[in-house]
């Protein structure tokens, strides 16, 4: 069952013709927009527009936030050939329009349904319509479509019903002709994260987040560690509850098909800055789609110096990277109701043979965290690999972020240009960000603060629910990558 | 998977058709009286119209109590023509002579049947004469339908097995013309809150009830928590055992579309007054269906006084409120024995803004709990919220609750009128529930206690297997209503 | 999902005509004689004629144990049409030869197959053969089928598809014209406590009894109670893992259609003789079938005063008993290793408004228990119902057991007839249980002890791995029965 | 449920001819070699070659490791005919040249494919093409076929759906005519130990292992106790892990098809000695397929006296043992962290009446184990067995350990010619393991230490992470064997 990053190569191209949602996107996560977390069913053509600007001129298509998605309530139900309409209050010049209006500013647009009867906010869902749906969706230059799981007909329960309901839009988007990016949202039931991968190139796996770190609700009755077999994956699910649930299967995410943590809650107010690092840190090393879900208009300073923090983005859009995984969690932190009492290390393969580890305090006091060169080289033999016998410098991911007053000043100018953003802010409009992180781009690696040798502990004192982010880099060159699969 | 509560506009109204079972019925959830608590077998002609009769004097029928339904052993087999026969010892004149007689008293009547070879006491059941037997049902003037889950020859054990067993008689059900209310009671089974809400208008989500607080019997082997994956429902489940297994998955339940709770036991004497009112204010506020299951015939005056009451009752029959969902739980309840060491917040949003909140003493002993603006409206934010800047009025819920003298002159009269029952007493015959609500009726507020504003603690104490209930009321306007979805 | 004991009248035998098992077989829990416990594989006709002889000679056959079962390694195959062909060496004279010969002595003979490729000894099975093999062992005078589960081609792991499995040879049984009692063995898996009802006459609910009290092993994975849920029934479980394996689900037992314990052990040796007693009472209580599995040729005289006796076998073959219940579990007693810290209550409802009581010392060290009428009567309303006012004789059902003495003469003299047996012997050729109970026949009763009344309580000192079993008889009359559906 | 030990008679041979992958293979579990655990996709037709070479020289092939089994990654995906092309790189010779070269050495040569659209390295799998694959590989002159599971298209959740998949490509293998070994690799899912004997000649029952003692990974997520039904196998399982996960099964290993504790990690560096010598013995004595991991060119003096182990090898290639199983587990050994706080009695039924016993210790320190007749023969009756009462030979199977000078010598001569290997070194070549087994072969059973008594304790001292294996032998004439079926 282990899975290897495979070269790209002819016949390895030639063997991926295979998948049945070869569409050729997504091969880093998808980054975006949803309007879904800041304004439920309060979507409008404004609003979508309005936004769409801000991410252009806010620096965020730069950096690589492409697709607008509208969410659910944009329906007006279905005309009499059956074919799904807008609501022409909240869209006066239909959906064909804001499209048209998005791939003028160079970004993709994003729509939503259900592969049920209804969508989760009761209007027509797409079940028994998917090929009609999915060509009206391609009429009106839809680029990416988040496919939900409310009202399915009882069609759920087992991996093959749920796949063959989901394969059904798949087959669709792909007979269109038009590339359009399939985000299934089926909350993590009968694991997608076991066959998704040949229709979809993302599947969320658990159930909608809340922007809370750590508070336990009924509503998502599944602990983290219970997230394997959930019965009810439920809503209101913390950020770390999320985290947990999907630290067992981290490696079925591959180019062209990831695990999806759902949106962001950046900026939306429930968590603190340290918080929303966390946030931002592990769902770019999970590699999970990295969707805002803000109010891009009003953004906050704090908020955009995250969302645009290029160390960070740069471990999620690395062509190369694997998703990062939990190598150990203890359970020694203090937490004093708040946080779970863990600490946490986890560690990523990157690109050039670089490595990233992070070290995550999850209590509720400050607590000294220790790793080695054997603790992180695990899987490759610990204090026996070749890895742990190197030295190897290392970088702080977050210590060049961009300051408040820097990013303050974005936001009033509006713009990003004539602000001095150079130290982490990277243009992936100018050069992509595989061929940054081939040329050694200095914004993309982080602060150097020290040196890994063989046999030496690493210790750090990291805050409260917060995560020390680090690279790793082999001192004299790049050691050879020898990931597993 | 979030829910909203959708403003009833036209659009929207458009869309609802496509629910399967949209038969127009349980907008809000259905009142009325089913025999089997109290009587079982023990069926006849002379129990349904006796009982009908008292339903009507006593007030029941002017509250809301509309369907008198009669549970299992009615039947005497299927005749030649495989049509079900009435048992004609029990049922000298026939069903559709008792069907005239509710509706001369503008009851609905209710029937039974299992989606089963037999029914639960080895009956003829309706699997596989479906048709057949909702044209029967239909030609007796039947408006609601009981369906049960007994030998049915293995159709279980995953959702679409079930729900295309139970959608054979849902379609069946509409096919008649005749809007027949259908009660899916198949014990939560292959979790119904995920899919039975397009053809059922309430679905059972738990074994039976016993008329007791919190007893354990094996009998019922799942416990609250587990709920959510009960590999036997059973029977003999608590009142407490039902309630947190709900829990989980009380935003399921939508206008036409119910979690069922099982029907209520007040007045047949396994629990206390004040279990009896705890049991009352959550099944209304969950939004249950609320069905009697005493004898009605000889009602006490205190079960009178709760099934009668107003302001508990507005939560349910209020067509904007959604169901009451649990905020914390704390394990924190001195508990001897009969009750879990519990103490939970429950909160509800009603219409025109308002707020229900219900703290919870499960334990044993006398507890004083504690709640704030910003724990109530911790889904809106909290202590960010608007809300929780607010000022806010707080009624008693059960502070007006009629007195056993009062009941006891019903009673004994016979009759409501010429009885001061007006404080709490809402004639929802006269005025709808909707109308009173909107109208602001003083019956269905409760009594003022006092005031709740930003930072201040509310400090109640709650007698053992108590609860407390109160609406709260923004001062000086309605707020905005923002629940989520 | 409440049951009820039906009064049988025309109408309800009507409707029993549903049932696709009915075959009129089993009205009481079948009672026989099985090779596998004692001898395995090690099969003849030798063996089944010798054991048939010595039932009939030592009074067993009179007490009701009717079936000689020849269990697994019967077989050699099948011949050119496919016919199933007895091992000519084990059966010289084949299988009608034996069968004819039970006739001869008035008892029932049973066989062995699977449902699968192979029998669990990997002789050839009947899937897919099913028509055939009811055919064969109809034509050899078969009356019993023990249809096991192995190497079934994965027709497992949802009910539909076991339930349609085994439907298909209850169809072939039934096709046939020969009454064919049909036990179901497919150890419980996918719940047929659920739905075998339709279809079999009783079905394992466990994986195999092994001849020991209480031993772990890991073999038989499930604890008592996981058994709702098993993911692996297993095999080697301990008599005590499956008592309390049966507890959540013991209502499922109906008239023609039983929870089956598995067979007996009595008279193996790997179990004291209070722990024997305890295996038996608790068997005859919860309506298992009672199949012996020691060598019958060899019987000792403890093992055949267990086997005879009466008044335990009463509670078994009385038509109108429900089977027993678990009224409470504490975990309060001593267990040094061997038995669970359990102490137990059940209890179990009577023909003529008779109640079995049932005080279970699952501890290893001596243990006074205590229960009273509100205890016993809990279902019926505790302390409120009718029956905790009552006074009731009290009749211990172990007090007149066969001395060894006796049971050791009518071994020694192969025949019960010259023994003086009578004060616990009850011949059920002569007179029926039915008829013996309704006729108050004190073989049946037990010993009186005591009496209790309201409010008392009573005490009894238990011996470890034991049980005290009374029979409880209102004074001055048969009170009514109002059993719970 | 019980399964037998058949003797071999001409019925019983009949009647297994009903299996399905009744190819006659793997009488004994299979033993060969697999590049996956040192190479992953590392492959080449020079690393097979000069493997298989090595396999011969070393002596390894005469003690029966048979198959050189090329994994994952040599694919060049299907031609215009949609038939399977070699990489021409890795296999510049083609396939059949591969083949070829490995019969002329006398083994068999074994592929990789997957029931998935693609292979776990998403390379071309064989859902959809089992028939066109079975035929190419049989052309190529395949002698067995490891089965992989990933990107299985949802065909997973159930028995039913998964032994149909697996056994399309059971069909298409014997179709070819050529006898294929068949080993089925879906990680334990749909528990493949209830239905898999009739398709295939093993099956995985775990998550893929990992080179580690007892190391909790999340990526495996389930623990050994919950391995009857893990929602995701995951990987990176640790031996222990592994051991614990299978001991509720082992009976479901038959001749010809085998519960599969995956490949050994001997050799490859990530345990001590000492806890490969556990590992050997534990997948010997379970009779799991025991396919070499290591690097055969540059194995190691230790590893090769633990691979080439005839005492052990024993266990395994007894075609009358039966797999071992856990007769205790106690939690009482020390453990730092390392080892899990277990002590354990395997024991293990073999041919002449021989029996097997492993005292294992899993904790951290060293830990005074003990046992008795009764103890060991618990299933046969304990203290009342015949066994208890015999004397019983000891025999130390791992007393005669080749030397590391030995094996070195082996390993620097490159053959096992010249070298005095006589004592533990048997050639199978020469002698069948039947044979050798049948004659007493001194080299099969191990060192004499002692006799066992009735009513004696057999205490020893054990290692941490280590195990004491005996093999006992009746004194004076082998016993009867009576083995449970």
């Amino acid at each position: 069952m282990l899975r290897i990053t495979l070269d790209v190569c002819a016949s390895a191209l030639l063997v991926l013709g295979v998948l049945a949602s070869d569409n050729g996107l997504a091969r880093v996560p998808q980054m975006g927009w949803d309007n879904w977390n800041a304004f439920g069913c309060d979507v409008s053509e404004d609003l979508l527009l309005g936004t769409a600007e801000k991410i252009v001129q806010l620096g965020l298509q730069d950096v690589g936030y492409h697709y607008v998605i509208l969410d659910d309530c944009w329906s007006a139900g279905r005309d009499d050939n059956d074919t799904l309409v807008a609501d022409s209050e909240k869209f006066p010049n239909g959906m064909a329009h804001v499209a048209d209006r998005m791939h003028d500013l160079g970004l993709g647009f994003g729509m939503y349904s259900s592969a049920g009867a209804m969508t989760c906010a009761r209007y027509a869902g797409s079940l028994g319509f998917e090929e009609k749906d999915a060509q009206t969706f391609a009429s009106w230059g839809v680029d990416y479509l988040k496919y939900d799981n409310c009202y399915n007909e009882g069609q759920t329960g087992d991996p093959l019903t749920t796949f063959n309901r989901y394969k059904i839009m798949a087959d669709a988007l792909n007979a269109t002709g038009r590339p359009i990016l399939y985000g299934m949202c089926n909350w993590g039931e009968d694991s997608p994260w076991k066959w998704a991968q040949t229709i979809a190139n993302s599947w969320r796996m658990s159930g909608d987040i809340f922007d809370t770190y750590n508070h336990e609700d009924v509503r998502c009755p599944c602990s983290g560690d219970e997230g394997i077999n959930c019965a009810l994956p439920g809503f209101h699910c913390s950020m770390a509850n999320i985290l947990n649930k999907v630290a067992p299967f981290v490696d079925k995410g591959n180019p062209g098909a990831w695990n999806d943590l759902d949106m962001l809650e950046i900026g939306n107010g429930g968590m603190t800055d340290t918080e929303y690092k966390l946030h931002f840190t592990m769902w770019s090393a999970i590699k999970s789609p990295l969707i805002m879900g803000n109010d891009i208009r009003s953004m906050d300073a704090p908020s955009l110096s995250i969302l645009l923090h290029a160390p960070i983005l740069a471990l999620s859009q690395d062509p190369d990277s694997t998703p990062a995984y939990r190598r150990w969690r203890h359970r020694n932190a203090p937490a004093h109701g708040a946080g779970p009492n863990e600490t946490q290390l986890w560690t990523q393969s990157l690109s050039g043979g670089d490595r990233a580890i992070f070290l995550l305090n999850l209590g509720d006091e400050n607590a000294t965290l220790s790793t080695s060169l054997a603790d992180i080289f695990f899987d490759s033999g610990g204090a026996r690999s070749d890895e742990a016998q190197m030295n190897w410098d290392v970088f702080d991911l977050w210590a060049n972020r961009m300051s408040n007053e820097v990013a303050g000043q974005v936001v009033e100018a509006n713009s990003t240009r004539g602000v001095n953003i150079t130290s982490t802010y990277f243009n992936a409009t100018e050069m992509s960000w595989a061929d940054g992180l081939a040329a050694n781009d200095s914004r993309l690696i982080g602060q150097w603060v020290g040196q890994m040798t063989a046999g030496m502990d690493w210790e750090v004192e990291v805050e409260p629910h917060g995560a020390m982010a680090y690279r790793l880099r082999s001192v004299g060159g790049t050691s050879r990558k020898r990931d597993e699969l």
